[in-house]
């Protein structure tokens, strides 16, 4: 009966494994494997003289990342993986790998990402990079029984859509029959329609679909996006809710993914609550201290900006009240002063992390705000129709799941959160 | 401070809500208002003469479906809903709904499903079509739950793509940029990759995408699909992971949803286990019995045979031991009759609900199985690479989460389990 191989202790007796040979070295005498699964490591020592004749055959004729099954005696040894090593009774090769590999998971070398992503399956088997899945995994998890025990229903809206959710810019079309459709940039326009639906409080993790023609170290042509929307709540109160979901997440990968975290090198700790808010003026204010192009109100923020504040914040934090005109249609002006709306993004030091409002709820006022972007509100028609038979006030925010793991791990590029990334240039694997 | 309407019980003495205007009985010196919201309905009851001013005033105003807050006390009665009514002290209209509405959310009038999915914000708001949904979100909590007790990775595979998972039909294409790409069929060759990347179990539950022509009440075009992988297992192991899944889909539904599935009118039974398991052989000599058209060896099993058996077994089964010539490439056939494959499908009375198999984890009978299908093995080179650096033997499956909910609730068309259905005329909402 294998076991897995985080579970062959010292103390263990007799243990079957199945793993890949991470390493091979073979000292004339005695041979030794690193067998590794997705549990962690350990030392397979052959003495060849005393070894059955069959593992020893076996042994010759395995290469490095074969899979093998591995029976035998454990000894308690302190120089190797764990303080055990497993003396093999049975060694046998399960699937042989060919050589040379096209890339090396024992990073003894290293590679670009380029490289890295071609053979990707290579890739995630290195430590670290299983390290960021699982750790993804554990988020996604965590989100999942956060919301569920919120009182959140899940929901799945659709990827192949009509209309775009902003304005015509950055989406892909798809032939659907005979007519054309796009890949959906977001399921803003949906989740609201939820609202609309007396669903209350809903959620989806899905992906999202954006024809952006810059390739940067954030940004992914296909990425996965958390939605959030509520009913009878504020900016304030979806707030309130995003730096929660911030905490357990980050509470939840610290107590999951301890072994994870110490592979990867991340000394992860919970951020501090709450979160500071600062208006998008005390921002443009912040920037200007340090940015060369200094920034005017109503400038989007540039990268440089949310650079230079997320230095001087340290930590989480939202940028709130941003002017109505840099905002999408569909958020809330404050009444007493419309210029400026009830719009906030959530921010991590490196990068905005969310964007969320509370959304417009009043049919004619956002057919206003429609036309104020220069768009038509004939094209949102199947939208604003379920603004007209009791729409309930609402907010929500969208949240990148990628830049979430991205941020929380501090990985360079956007890459490394993403199994398969779709960018600019890249459709395989 | 406004309470869920299920809360307000005969004792509660005073009370505040926030819901959807039900429906209006106006009996000249008393008005009823029925109000509901997704926990529940109300009865709030106004005597005009003794209610305050505002109330009779906003009572005047309101219309069907308007969102209304209601404050005041409560008095147990026993003829009203949940044996209680609300009356008012204060009554406000939250957001006003037009008249006349496109669609009857009392249900007093029934109408056609396209015209259900063309107001699909008001007929979600239907108590029994409301129930739909929120059981569906309770049913991928719970394969969540499940799968990840059981130590499954949750992956996210993309959706765009650059080749077809089964050759080149049925495929949407998409313009990439310069490139050409397609709306992933499903994520089999990727949940198989993450195999050979050393995950060992996987899953991902997210959109599939077929360009079929035909307009059922069974296919959708985009679809929800929980794909599982694992590795180091074979065909049995992931039949018996399937029928526990189900299963405990089945008993959290029946403990969490006893209000929505009376609601529906649905006695929910957890289907008996094992399920039992007939061979491929033995399904075409039950369906022959009483199929006008005799299906031969080698034959799939059309919506007839399917009805004839499912009738016949009367509950969940599996059908085992298919012809290799029928089911896809990646089918791991028997070593000692390679005519015969260790594919699955397991089904309901009504239809399909899930396809698996043992895969072909050897990159050379891979290859073979590739062309014997009249496919090309050079457009699945980023797949095929993936099996020459020591793949493991695993197994998988996938499982219609629409159809999952179809059957389970009794449904007929597989339009009620979704919330924007995707078919070959319909793009919108």
């Amino acid at each position: 009966m294998r076991i897995a191989i985080q579970d062959v202790t010292p103390e263990t007796d007799y243990a079957e494994i199945i793993g890949w040979v991470h390493e091979i070295r073979d000292l004339g005498g005695l041979a030794f494997f690193i067998v590794r699964d997705r549990t962690g490591l350990i030392q397979v020592t052959i003495p060849k003289k005393k070894a059955p004749e069959a593992v020893v055959e076996a042994a010759k004729e395995v290469s490095r990342e074969s899979v093998v099954r591995v029976a035998g005696t454990v000894k308690a040894i302190e120089k190797a993986p764990g303080g055990r090593e497993l003396v093999p009774e049975e060694l046998e090769i399960v699937s042989l790998a060919a050589s040379p590999l096209p890339l090396d998971v024992a990073e003894k070398v290293s590679a670009e990402m380029d490289t890295r992503i071609d053979s990707r399956f290579l890739d995630v088997r290195k430590p670290r990079v299983g390290a960021i899945f699982f750790i993804r995994s554990v988020a996604v998890r965590a989100i999942n029984e956060f919301l569920f025990s919120r009182g959140f229903i899940n929901i799945t809206t659709p990827k192949v859509v009509a209309a775009a959710t902003e304005g015509g810019t950055e989406l892909f079309p798809i032939a659907y029959f005979e007519k054309e459709a796009f890949l959906n940039q977001s399921p803003q326009l949906y989740k609201q329609m939820m609202m609309a639906a007396g669903c209350e409080k809903v959620f989806e993790i899905g992906p999202i679909f954006r024809a952006e023609e810059h390739n940067t170290v954030r940004h992914l042509n296909e990425a996965t996006s958390l939605d959030v929307e509520v009913s009878f709540a504020d900016h304030n109160d979806v707030m309130q809710l995003l730096e929660d979901l911030i905490i357990a997440v980050y509470r939840r990968v610290t107590e999951d993914c301890a072994d994870q975290l110490a592979t990867l090198g991340v000394d992860l700790t919970v951020p501090a609550t709450p979160f500071p808010r600062i208006s998008y003026a005390e921002a443009i204010e912040i920037a200007n201290r340090t940015v060369p192009e200094k920034i005017s109100f109503g400038d989007d923020l540039g990268t440089a900006a949310e650079k230079a504040i997320g230095e001087y914040i340290g930590q989480h934090y939202f940028i709130v009240d941003w002017p109505t005109a840099i905002k999408p249609y569909y958020a809330m002006p404050y009444p007493e002063n419309p210029e400026l709306s009830k719009a906030f993004d959530m921010m991590h030091p490196r990068m905005e992390l969310s964007s969320g409002a509370q959304r417009i709820h009043q049919h004619d006022l956002l057919v206003e705000q429609i036309r104020a972007k220069g768009l038509s509100p004939e094209s949102f028609e199947f939208y604003l129709k379920t603004f007209e038979y009791g729409m309930p006030p609402h907010a929500g925010w969208g949240l990148g799941v990628e830049r979430l793991i991205m941020t929380m791990l501090n990985l360079p590029n956007i890459r490394e959160a993403v199994l398969f990334p779709r960018d600019r240039h890249r459709l395989t694997p």
